[in-house]
Formats: structure tokens, sequence, C-alpha cells
């Protein structure tokens, strides 16, 4: 529906009388017909308060009105994606990534090699933990194009193509098992970043946990992304050394800081743990020290270090050693408030603000300050040799904010804004330095706070994590609902909350509450919808997605039909409304079946489904597309085939036989 | 949040003051604080019309706030459930049925062997085609205790518990290798019927297609639900053996009507396609005749012939054969306009709705001219001897509803909803007979359509399949929605339009947009929400939710451990913020491990995950549950295992190690 301007006057117009209840606004001619226009009477009957109702408004989207925003948010342990609509805050789609989802036939057909590339030795793995995803950039503002997310649990990367909104590629961390501060991306997405988590030795081979500080490390993985191939490119990747703290996330620098890399970690303390042997818990035994290290990594020394073949293989992949990094001087450390979870550069590069979840500042260091310190050779080496700069030297300023800060995103208006865990609320604060032209009375400041229900783990701003946050809207991704929605069993959904940072001061206001009940998201990135160019349909008939052209083995319109080669059997069928071309396919128990299926459709949204009972296959064929899958025919039987999206009236007969003949006796 | 109706006369005076444009309103120190109230700025800003205004106000769920009404709507061929919070269409949970879902951990250690007794003959299926969910019934309303819902693709029905609402039982039907008219259920939940599609030999058994009407069949199966147990008992259902006409949907009578038993058909054209050789496909091959046949079936007949015994078994399971139900008088036809998709029964049971798809009216059948028919033997027999009952006899009415009628529901105000899938509209209608006294002039009369975005299958109404619909809301489940949303790639979302039909006459008022990308949803129930008394914690801590009870192998607190019996390894874990106990789980290569885990926690959404990397297993621990897995420790290493739902502030900090020895070369 096209909203013309026209209805800026009548909105208005009627609003007015109706505000002044003198009624009948809602017999305007508006679309939907009808009971419209007492905003009084159905605000009173409500109990809606003014902030609601004025929440209502700003979040509401017409019918067929877009989105100004879409969330791509990680799925957690759904191991997908969720594609999200702001600020309406509608699941707009669920992206199929490391779990086979079968409405989109992902791993029921199609895309089983992408999965299958995932596995981790001879052990199928059907699921992740998505953790961190990150959206391509040019010149470090998101480009649209690419979505890349990692698996915490199992340690692998996956490439999502935004033209489909399907994932093209997952790559398995030869090194480790387990990961945490992925995806990252630098500024022209040269790189995807994967940072380890727990120590382990590399490769995940057995290690007595006595030997810890001797054969367990850490690590960050830097994978190259081609992007005319639309692949990660394992030849070009590599992954550096690192001591066996517990790496959490990094961040890539970017203008004043390109070409640097941070991290952060925890349990610098080497704790082992083993509570049922009366040791500190590890709860206990990794916040010992007053202090963890910040990582601060040279991108163009590693670079070169790689490139000059100053590896080691570990599992065939090449990795530089910590004492060549130490060497080279290509890892430096700085103090950090102790067990931090967030490392976030502002837009202009010049800092990054670590919070420590334990010290109820935030500390942000400088980029200046950081190059003169390793210029002055001002530190001291930790227990591994790696130069520890001095704090004093490196740190701009530090702004108490709450208890429990954990992330921070910035915006245009020279604010930061910090989730605060055990507050269970976003702070507001004010940058100095170069953004202190915004608010020169109050740099380095708290500003206000706002409440958040419950438990905020990260928060993301619109277009966040870019050279240029627009400062329109914030999301709170709250861990814990506890009592805010109506409980679908025990097992309670996450709660976006949806706020809006348009205006400047100690104005924020929540306006949604959005139910997360299909996984636990852990981060999420905000883009402009109009930064996005997706498909509708696929470019030509007999489209391949893995490989985005024409498929050479693509059934064709008026060449359907069944092929037999001895006990192989080629299946050619079309789909277009409201019929498969054949309806009767009639092979031999103990064949071999290669079955091909293009979708003659060209108009948006005609997908056609293909369904087989008994084989674990159905298929998603949009507009153009075309899929091979096999099997091998081992059970006789009659087996109804048929179309599993409505797609016409005649949608139910639009089915078939497979004969599967038995084997004679 | 507790609304208080203080803020009844706050949100009206607000409103007319900033309605009348003289400001202020947002100053309230209603929560959220700072930018609310200016409603009017707002609308028009965002170019909203009253009618969206109205909607906005009507379905927006303030911070806390939680939703009159549930959803059940089936996930289409993702093969789960969605549970979505009305009027603010949230999706609350995704509920894992038939596909595994790591999140919940259900297939992922947990709830294996509810999957499993799901496969079809050796092979795994780990997905459905989820078609009509139907919550359990007393006395012919919705009394909150269970869902069911069945999967197309390949014959099943599952049953949920809606305690903790999780899958209890899927179970394969043991003749069809597809279905469609399932589920539904006798007004006290006596049975669930599943109905066949698809004609096929019953037991899915090899037939050549030229035998069709000698060796196919269609079927519908009676699954005896015992309530005490929370299961389907197998040992006391059975099925009926039907023509190869293709059953499309099926209901239970209720008052007037107990005790019947209508579905409907199409194909009674017996046509078996086969485009490919030059015959007609099943699309026009189906659609020759003018009429297709209602089936009633007498439900008192047909259980008093299975305990008599009067059954032959096919694959083990007790069918009454076509001949039996002949001659027996259990069954019977009617005519009714051909490709119908919709057979509803009316609240007081008086008449049955069925619309052909193909035909532009509704036509509705009179429960009392059906017995008198039945009484008087006034019919033909069918090709098969069916006795089909005169159409004129047994019709009371037809209304002129529109193009490509589809499915109907009701309220409480006389009226009757038809889906139009080719006006893509919803028609609204009067009921005459025991219903006039509603609307007294104008007895089976079309009162109005609403336009739908697009192309409705399904609607539903409010307690709509109940004895006492309530009027309020109508839900249309649109299969395409082509232009309503920015398109997430070319596999476009469905689209659930909110409708509000509690004003009479021509108003109805489209109130929301929810796009649903996560499957394809075919049907939905709606419940008042406080007819559900879900657990928000389990209520003893062991908890095993299969069999409802404390597990006798539950880990417990104090007595954790690792227990090797040869190479039997038992782990008793404990997990409680922020800590699982042990943290060291030292074993063998080669070892058989059962691992058993208890969550300690009281307290509301305290869910521990459990995720363990290289093994596929996440596992979700509500409070108080405790879960048992197993495998093969047939990889050495080390494996880092840790709480993938984030508990606490050290959270991160609740991790293992699992250290697998290797083999002694």
């Amino acid at each position: 529906m096209m909203i013309t301007k026209r209805w800026l006057c009548v909105a208005a117009a009627t609003l007015l009388t109706a505000g002044c209840g003198q009624g009948g606004g809602g017999e305007s001619a508006a679309p939907g017909g009808g009971a419209g226009g007492d905003a009084q009477r159905i605000a009173a009957e409500r109990n809606l308060t003014p902030d609601d109702v004025s929440a209502a408004l700003k979040t509401y989207m017409p019918t067929g009105r877009h989105d100004d925003y879409i969330m791509f948010a990680s799925g957690g342990h759904s191991g997908q994606v969720f594609v999200i609509g702001m600020p309406s805050m509608r699941l707009l789609r669920n992206l199929a990534v490391f779990t086979p989802e079968p409405w989109q036939g992902y791993g029921y057909g199609a895309g089983n090699e992408i999965l299958e590339a995932g596995f981790v030795g001879d052990h199928p793995i059907t699921w992740g933990d998505t953790h961190h995803p990150a959206l391509s950039e040019t010149a470090g503002d998101y480009d649209g194009e690419w979505l890349f997310i990692n698996d915490k649990a199992n340690a692998r990367m996956a490439v999502i193509d935004l033209r489909d909104f399907e994932t093209k590629q997952i790559v398995k961390n030869p090194i480790a098992i387990n990961d945490h501060g992925g995806a990252m991306v630098t500024p022209d997405t040269e790189y995807v970043i994967e940072g380890g988590q727990y120590g382990s030795p590399l490769g995940w081979k057995y290690a007595p946990i006595a030997d810890y500080n001797k054969s367990y490390r850490g690590m960050v993985t830097f994978w190259k992304f081609d992007r005319a191939a639309g692949r990660i490119d394992e030849s070009k990747s590599f992954a550096l050394e690192l001591p066996p703290y517990w790496q959490d996330l990094f961040d890539a620098g970017k203008l004043a800081s390109e070409g640097w890399i941070f991290g952060n970690c925890f349990n610098t303390e080497l704790a082992t743990g083993g509570i049922e042997d009366g040791n500190a818990p590890f709860e206990a035994g990794a916040s010992q020290r007053d202090a963890d290290y910040l990582h601060i990594i040279d991108l163009k020394k590693i670079e070169s270090l790689f490139q000059a073949g100053r590896t080691t293989k570990i599992n065939g992949f090449p990795v530089i050693a910590l004492d060549t990094l130490i060497e080279e001087g290509a890892l430096f450390f700085a103090p950090e408030p102790k067990s931090p979870h967030g490392v976030d550069v502002a837009p202009g590069g010049e800092f990054i603000v670590v919070s420590g979840k334990l010290d109820p500042h935030v500390t942000i260091y400088s980029i200046d300050r950081i190059k003169q310190a390793i210029a002055d050779k001002n530190w001291e080496p930790d227990a591994y040799g790696v130069p520890v700069l001095d704090q004093d030297a490196v740190v701009e300023a530090q702004v108490e904010v709450g208890l429990g800060p954990l992330h921070t995103q910035f915006d245009n208006k020279g604010y930061a804004y910090t989730s605060l865990f055990l507050d269970t609320a976003v702070a507001r604060w004010t940058l100095g330095g170069a953004y202190a032209d915004k608010n020169p009375d109050t740099p380095w400041t708290l500003v206000t706070k706002i409440p958040v229900h419950y438990n905020v783990g990260h928060i993301v701003a619109s277009e966040g994590d870019t050279v240029s946050p627009d400062g329109n809207w914030l999301v709170s991704l709250n861990k814990w609902s506890v009592d805010r929605f109506f409980p679908a069993g025990p097992l309670l959904a996450q709660n976006f909350q949806l706020i809006d940072i348009q205006e400047p001061g100690d104005k924020m206001q929540l306006c949604y509450d959005m139910p997360i009940g299909v996984g636990e998201p852990h981060y999420a990135q905000i883009c402009k919808a109009d930064k996005l160019s997706p498909w509708t349909v696929y470019p030509e008939i007999g489209w391949d997605p893995h490989t985005q052209k024409v498929a050479a083995d693509a059934a064709q319109a008026g060449k359907e039909g069944v092929v037999r080669n001895g006990k192989n059997v080629d299946v050619y069928m079309t789909a277009i409304r409201s019929h498969f071309t054949p309806e009767h396919v009639a092979i031999n128990q103990g064949d071999h079946v290669r079955w091909h299926i293009t979708n003659l459709e060209r108009a948006e949204d005609a997908t056609h489904g293909f369904a087989l009972p008994a084989h674990n296959v159905n298929l998603s064929l949009e507009p153009g597309e075309a899929i091979t899958f096999e099997f091998d025919a081992d059970q006789a039987g009659t087996f109804t085939y048929y179309c599993s999206e409505f797609c016409s009236a005649l949608h139910l007969e639009m089915m078939g036989y497979l004969l599967v003949q038995p084997k004679p006796l």
C-alpha cells in the first residue's frame, strides 16, 4: 500500500477532533475501514499511559509499509540468525545457518554439503551457539552485502549472502574447539576475526588439566574473506597463539586506529577450577586479580609474518607462535578492569572502551597514548613475556556508570551507551576528546540510565558498529524476561527492548518489548533497510544458489523425465502452478537416485516446496531455483510427493507418486 | 508492571489536552519516562491514518502486560508449533515437535526417544509438515491441558503437554504415508482424529498406479487419548478403510451433532495424473465432476465394531473394512460442492458448513436433515457401495460469499466467516436456523468482506472451534505476503493478519500484519490465556519432563561425581549459578558415558544450558529439571563444556573440561 502525503493532514486533523472528544474520526475512508480513529476511547479502555500511546505510534507499521531498519540478531543456540524489522520489531525471517531447517529445505536435500563442511572430526554437528553477527563493511560502513556469524560451541564461522539471505559456507576452526570473539570484520572486510574463549590445547588434543600453563593456549584467527568468490579463503587465513587466558571479545580499529586489532580477556589468574576436589570453582578462581589484559595486535605486522612464512602448522593450519609475536613487536597487552565483557572502538577509532563487569567504571583507552607507550617501550612483561603497557600511560578516562557494565555502543550526539547487567539498565554517558564539542561542558560524564527487563547482555544501536552510527534506536538484548510475557512453560523467552534515543539529555523512551522464544540471541547489528538489495526472485530459471549461477544439471521445461543408467537414475522434474512434471516416478528398489527439480516460476513469492514422505526430504524452491538431491531407494513402496508451499487454489492437487518396485525375491 | 486504574483518567485526560495540541502530556511520570504523549505529532510525522492509530492502540501491549489470548499456530514445514500472544501478535515461543531444536535441547541429548518413535521404517525422519493444531476440549470448550498436531508429510501425530509446553509423544500412522485431516478432537478429547490425504495402498506397500481403484485407499484414524497417562493409547486406537478419494478435513460433531464425525474429500474422479504421458495432470483430472462427497461417520457404531473385533490388521493396526462400514450403516456420503477445503461444524452442532473452492457458495448441511435422510434410506450407492444421501434432503442453505471459499469460523453474534482464496478476502455472513434470532431479518446472507494480503488459507477466530466462540478477534493466515514486508531474500514470509470482529454489521478492522518467516503455518487455534496454567519452574528438583515425576537416576546435590563400572561411566552433575559440579570429567577413549545433570535452581527463568563441543549435545535445563544423555567417547581430546544460557554475571565462568585420554597405543 502506498502511503500518500494526503494522510498527513487527515491524520492530524482527525486526531485533533477525536482528541477533543468530538468523535467521528473513525468514519474516515481509511483502509481497513470502520472502527478506526477513536484513540481517546481505546487508550482509556486499555489503560494506556501517554508514554504507551507514543510508543505504540512510534513502532506501529501500517499494513504494507516496510520497516526502516533491519536487525540481524544471533539466534543463540538455535544456531540460526533472526532478521527483524525495526521499529516494528517483527521477525521477518529465521535464517538457517548451523542447524538444519526444513521450511528452507536446509539440510533436507539442499545445503547438506555446507553443513557437512562444518562437522567436527567424524562427528556430525547439526547445531551451533551463534554469538556475534557481523555485516560486511566498506570503509567502515555496513555495505549490506554479506553477513558473518560464529558458533561458540564448536569454533566455526559461517558466511551468509545477503542477495538471497542464504548460508553459503561454514568453516571449522582447525585449532580451537570453542570460540567467542567472532565475528568482527576489518573496515573493508579483508578479514573476519574469530577469537577463542576457554584455554585448550591447540588442535583440542588431550592434555591433563595439571599441564594447563604449559599445554593450554588461547588464540585468535584471521579468516581472509574473498568478496568476489563470496567465500572465506582458508589458504590465506592464519591464527595467532596467545597465552591461555580466556579471550573474550575482539574489535577492529577504524579510522584513527585502523590497522590495529583490540581484544580483551579474563582468567589471567590461569584458574583451572575443580570444585569437586575442593578447589575454587572457575567463577571464584577466575576473579582474583584486579586486572586482566587488553590485547593490542598490529595487523600489518602479523600479515607480513604470515606472508613471510613465520608460522607453524597445527592441524595443517598456519599459526604464528607467541614467541614470534613478542619478538616482532606484534602483540601488546594493557591492564584492564578485571573480567571484562566489552571492547568497543568509538566511531572515529580514537578510543577503545572496556568494561570490567566487577568494576562500576567504563575505562577508555586512547590509540594515541597506546602508540606513544609502545614507542616509549613503556611496559613490563607478563608471565608469558608479552609486553604489558603502563596503565596510566594508555588510559584516557574512566566513567562511573553503574553495576555490572558490559558492552558499549555509540550514537551521533557524542553519547556512548553501556549495558549494566547488575543494575539491569542502560547508561548514557558523554564522550570527551574528539567528541567533546558535542557536550562541551560535561565530557566523560554519566547522563542518565534507563531500566531494562531483565539482565541485559549486549546492546546494539542503529548503524552502531560503523564509523557513522545514526543515533535513532537502541535495542537492549535482555537475557531474562521473568514476568514480562505470558509464560509458555518453564523455558521463558528472552526480551529485546527497543529504546528511542533520538532526544538528547535524560530523555530515552522504552518503546517496545519483543519476546524471543526461538533461541537466546547474543548480539545483533542494525542496518538501514535501504542499504540492502535482496533478490525477490532468482536472476534466471535453473539457478543454483550455491554457485550463484545457472546449474548445468538443472531440469529444463520440455526435457523432464526419468533417465536410467544401470542402477543410477536421474529424475528431471519441473514445478509450476499447479503441477510437477513428471507426476509418476517409477523406479526399482536398490536404485541410486539423483533428483533434479527446477521451479519455472518468475513471479515474486511463487515458491514451491517438494516434500517426499519417508525420505526426510523437503525442499524450498524459490522462483527460478534449481536443486539436486540424491538418495538410495532402499525401501520399496508407494510414496506421495507434493508441493509443501500453498502456491495456488489447486495447490493440494500439486502432487505425484514415487513408485519403488520391490526387488524380485 | 501492574497497571492500576489510576491510568484510566491520566490517559484520557492527557490525550484530550495532547489531542487539542496543548502539549505537555509527554511530561507525565509514566514509566519509560520522557518522550511520550505527543500522539498528534507522532501520527502526523509518521503519516498514520485514524485507522492506523486505532489499530496501533488496540494491539500495543505496554511493557510487562500479558496478552489476553494465546494462539497455537502450526509451524508448517518447520515441523514446530508457534505460540503467539494476541492482540500483540508477538511470538512467545517456538515449540519443538517434529524437528530437532537445540535451544530447547530437543534431539540434542533430550527428547531423542520421542523423535525416534516417529521414524518411518529404518529411515530417520527429522522434520514434519505440521497442519492442524487441536487443543484438548472438555464439553466442547478448550480446557488448556493438551495440544495435538499432525505431520502431513509422514502421517504422524504429536502430543504436547501444556504444563511445560513440551512434546511428549509422536506416533507414526501404521497404514498411511501421508495425512491431512488431523488433528481434530471429539468434544471430550476421547479421540484425536487423523484423516488421510492422497490415496495409497494401505501400509504404503508398492502397487502400480494402474491398479489405483483396486489397490489404493483412503483412511481415517481414531487415536484414543489417555488423558491420565498424557499419551495416545495405540492399543485402543483404530482406523477406517475409505474409498481412494482424497480425504481433506474432518471435524467432530458437537452438541446437536455429538457422536457424528464429518469429513470431506476431493478427487472422487479417481484421477491418477501422468502429465508426462499426455494424461490430464492431477489439477485438471481431479476437478472434473461437479460434486465430491461429504463423509458422515457414526462414531458409536465404529467404536462398537472395533470393540467387537470387526477389524483386519494392516501393519498390525486394526482397520474396519469399507464393506463392514457399509453393511453396518456406519458410513454415509452426501454430495458436496467440488474440491472442498473446509468442513466446519457450527458452535451448536446443528449445521455443517462446506466450501467447494471452485463454487462461490458455502453449502450448509443440517444434522437433523442428515438423520432424517438416513432414517428414510434416502440414498444411492457410490461406485464403492457407500450410501450417498440425497442432496436436496440434507442441504439447509447455500450462501454466495465470493471466489475461492475455503474455511469457515464462527462468532457469538450469529455470524460465520469464510476465507476466500481467489478474492483474497474474508467474508462475514449470517447464520439462520437456531441462530436466526441474532439477525432475524437476514438469515443466510452475506454481510461484508474485508480484503487480506494475500491468498488466505485458513482463518481462525478466538475460541473459534469451541461451542462458545467469543467473537473478539479473527486471524487470517495468508500464504503470500509479496510486497507487505521488507523481503529477506526470495523466500518471503507468510502473513498473519489480525482482524477486529467485535463490532457487528459491516465493521471489521484490519489491526496488524504479522510476518511469519519461520515456516508456513497452516492452521491455528486461539485460546483465552486464562485457560492455561503453565508451570514456570518444575514442581521438584530432579524432575523428568518425560515422565512428569522425579527421576530415579537424577544427579543430587552433594552426590556429584564420576562413577566407573568397567567401560561404563556415569557422570552425576549439578548446575547452579554459576558453576557445574564437577568441573573436570576425566575419562578414557572407548568409554560409554551416561551423563546425568540436574538444575538445582528454583527461581523462575533460572535456566542453565549445557553445551558439549564436538558431540552435538546441547541441553536446556529449566529450574528443577534433570536430564540424562549418553554417548560413546570415541574421540580423545580436551572438550570445554559450558552453560549456554546467560544465567548470571559470572555465566561465562560456568564451564568445565571433559578430558578424554587416548587409548594407549
